[in-house]
């Protein structure tokens, strides 16, 4: 099974698509741009979804549902926003289909033609400001904390499943304040939280900053974002939060009044993470036998199978170290297939990045043991029965804690600090990875650096130390140094 | 801020209107048909589609999701599909948007037609049939039990809040079996899973059965459905649960191949409830002071409101409180506005449907002792302190099954049984409710019935015993009774 995946160093990109269809994630599907997401793949979505769901309420924030369609005309509104990317997108123009009147089939009912043509929401900044508009009078109307689980359509060029889809799932919060400050806290209080989801869930490291001009969200004053560095060197833009300044609530004339009863435009921010995240986790650690996935978002986290096939005797047993597991809330499952073979089973499990199988059979019980097997580094342990639920709930703890560290030493081993633009240039086209770079702050001079290596700033992270020294570009003053990478 | 409710006597259809405006469960959008769901209202939707998730996972279903999109010439190829309903739709046929060349603003792009038009799905039987012809070979690959989450768009010409609306959220199970009698079965099982859901969680009860051709759905061979009565004598179709025979099998030419190696049709099932379930449950339980909700589906369960306000000493008393209930697993929250008056509050948390209030000030807690109101009665009571949380949790117990009585009680009493089409056209026209009458199952006969009083047959009754009558309408001969009534 595993024979059928491309290795990274022969095609990395054929290798993502193998994992994808072999792992069983994800399905193309007869819409251009758009992908079937499959049970085991939406089950790892849901897990990120659940997990952040938490993190958003925890801090405040609540839920509601917008409409899918935007009026035609709210686009034009926030003049940065449509020039910025409202551009390529699904338009609705017809409500109606009709028999052929020529023919088998249906045709579109000419008669049925909208007024003001619809768009299917590419992110939802102008709807929700427009209702916005509806729901604030009063100081006492704010915060408003608000997100929304959706699927967005933005019709792109060139797709790749996950990473980039004409449809995708993804939340989006939209939040309202009486105060620049307290927007800004807002937008940096969500970008700490996909850090810490990236790192602590994904195990996927990631670098905080703020993006520049260029790279900001059309409409944002500043943008923040995590870059999370894949195993092939291109970097991966994985989740981004805006300060959007006054700018929407000016466009859709949202205004409060204060407590001396003067009205003020709103501050605001939003911020988004989508199905893009499963793309990351399958390319930061997955390798040659299929799929790697940390414990913290496994659909199943432990795999039992009994050897050398379901017998009555031996299933009686691990039903009970299955519901041992359970109970000290372990995501496991036993294969009780009669039809396919323990090998078989071993494949498809490593395919599907399974932190841990347990194989047993009647000689290991007879030994009152079992075989443990790391999806993460292969290794096989003979372990006791005695205390496995123990055993087992620090060993998920060891691996997610294993993948994030190799994680980090790729990134480690990939970031490189450089004054050189020949330099610079040379490890773009070898080994690539994060380049820390001083860079004079300019748009003109990013926009030719990309021109000439593909590379963009990722970001200019917020740790930063200030450090004088001059572009590597420009030979311009710069203030501090910024990300450079090819990214996804 | 009750009084700004319409009462039920004086116009029902806008007392519903009100409660979903002043309870803050939805707001109108500009997109015609199409609502917001406010926090609160979503909130709700999140706790029935929480536990539907949990009843479906439990019976082994998963979750995926397909396309938004599909491609106009599948809707075709199911023909009494697409004759039934699938011609009121949303239909994309651009995907670009540029600057108006004569003025201000966007237009759509004419060079960006699409070759073949999209529809926005108004249900997904189509696109996914044609993947699972992909997915299906073996049977070794069934059943394939799934599920979505997703909005769909039926281009409606008449909309209600959460009853019927342009856009709406809902799941739709697909499933694919070997035999008729697994698919039968399946499509029984989850019209069962829908019935308690609806009876246990939402506390309304319903009628089980199945739907006559004239009011199944288009492409399925039967129909389940569960058929609740709501306070104004109207019923509420609240879901329906397809076996669709080999209909789509054969539209989308979806085979496996049995364990004699020979190829056949695969059997096919789908199911769905909606948002239209808040729509349900708002109608089945409130009052003329607002929502009432029952406490498993409710957001908050309990509130506790500081009397006469949030003091530091009564805080630190109410907060252990809270945390006592919370530690039962009681949703519970405590109103810590310092801006708002209890009487204010008192009138909030009614119009919100709160199952239990407990007012408390300091000579309470002096007498060791609170006032707990009960939302459903509107009984207050004082008691002791010692032992709240339990007290509690076997109120909410209460509360759930009294508001299960009252529904019961009111369906009993709009319930009737009538041989003489006379009084059955009395009934329809004084009080409502549920019509048992004998009917010669043509459509002819259930077609005229509607013209003549408006009601339609919600649906022969599962538990009914055979019984020879005749009909109604046509006095032609029958074998049992059948459900009529005047429908949402």
């Amino acid at each position: 099974m595993a024979k059928e995946i491309t290795s990274r160093e022969e095609d990395y990109s054929q290798w993502y698509n193998d994992i994808i269809k072999k792992a069983g994630l994800a399905d193309n599907s007869p819409v251009r741009g758009c992908m079937v997401i499959k049970p085991y793949g939406f089950a790892i979505w849901e897990n990120m979804r659940d997990q952040l769901d938490k993190m958003f309420k925890d801090t405040g924030h609540v839920n509601a549902y917008f409409p899918l369609f935007i009026p035609k005309s709210f686009l034009s509104k926030e003049a940065e926003h449509v020039e910025g990317f409202a551009k390529e997108c699904a338009v609705v123009t017809h409500h109606r289909l009709m028999n052929n009147p020529d023919g088998p089939g249906v045709v579109v009912d000419p008669s049925a033609k909208l007024e003001e043509e619809l768009i299917v929401r590419p992110t939802s900044e102008t709807i929700i400001w427009d209702t916005y508009r509806k729901w604030i009078k009063s100081y006492r109307d704010l915060p408003l904390l608000i997100n929304q689980w959706a699927n967005v359509v933005r019709w792109e060029l060139r797709t790749r499943p996950f990473l980039r889809t004409t449809e995708f799932l993804w939340q989006e919060g939209h939040t309202a304040h009486t105060t620049q400050a307290e927007a800004i806290a807002e937008s940096r209080l969500i970008h700490d939280i996909y850090a810490e989801f990236a790192e602590k869930y994904m195990a996927m490291p990631v670098i905080q900053g703020s993006k520049s001009e260029n790279e900001r969200f059309a409409g944002a004053v500043e943008t923040y974002t995590i870059e999370a560095l894949m195993q092939d060197g291109k970097a991966l833009q994985a989740g981004t939060s805006h300060f959007l300044g006054q700018n929407f609530a000016k466009a859709f004339d949202v205004k409060y009044s204060n407590d001396k009863n003067e009205e003020e435009y709103v501050w605001a921010t939003s911020w988004g993470v989508s199905t893009r995240l499963v793309g990351g986790l399958i390319m930061t650690h997955s390798d040659d036998e299929g799929l790697v996935l940390p414990p913290l978002l496994a659909p199943i986290q432990v795999i039992i199978i009994p050897i050398p096939k379901p017998l009555p005797e031996l299933m009686e047993k691990l039903d009970a170290i299955e519901k041992l597991l359970k109970d000290v809330g372990v995501k496991v499952k036993v294969d009780r297939d009669e039809k396919k073979r323990p090998g078989f089973k071993f494949a498809e499990y490593e395919m599907k990045g399974v932190p841990i199988r347990l194989g047993v059979g009647p000689r290991d019980l007879a030994n009152n043991q079992v075989e443990v097997a790391r999806r993460d580094t292969k290794e096989k342990t003979t372990v006791s029965l005695d205390n496995i639920e123990v055993y087992i709930q620090n060993l998920l703890v060891e691996i997610q804690e294993n993948l994030l560290a190799k994680a980090k030493k790729h990134r480690e081993e990939n970031f490189t600090v450089t004054d050189s633009y020949d330099m610079f240039k040379e490890i773009l086209e070898t080994k690539g990875g994060f380049i820390s770079a001083h860079w004079d702050g300019t748009s003109e001079t990013e926009q030719r650096i990309k021109e000439e290596t593909k590379a963009t700033i990722r970001c200019i992270p917020l740790e930063a130390s200030e450090e004088n020294g001059v572009c590597i570009y420009s030979g311009k003053p710069s203030t501090g140094r910024v990300i450079f990478a090819k990214a996804y």
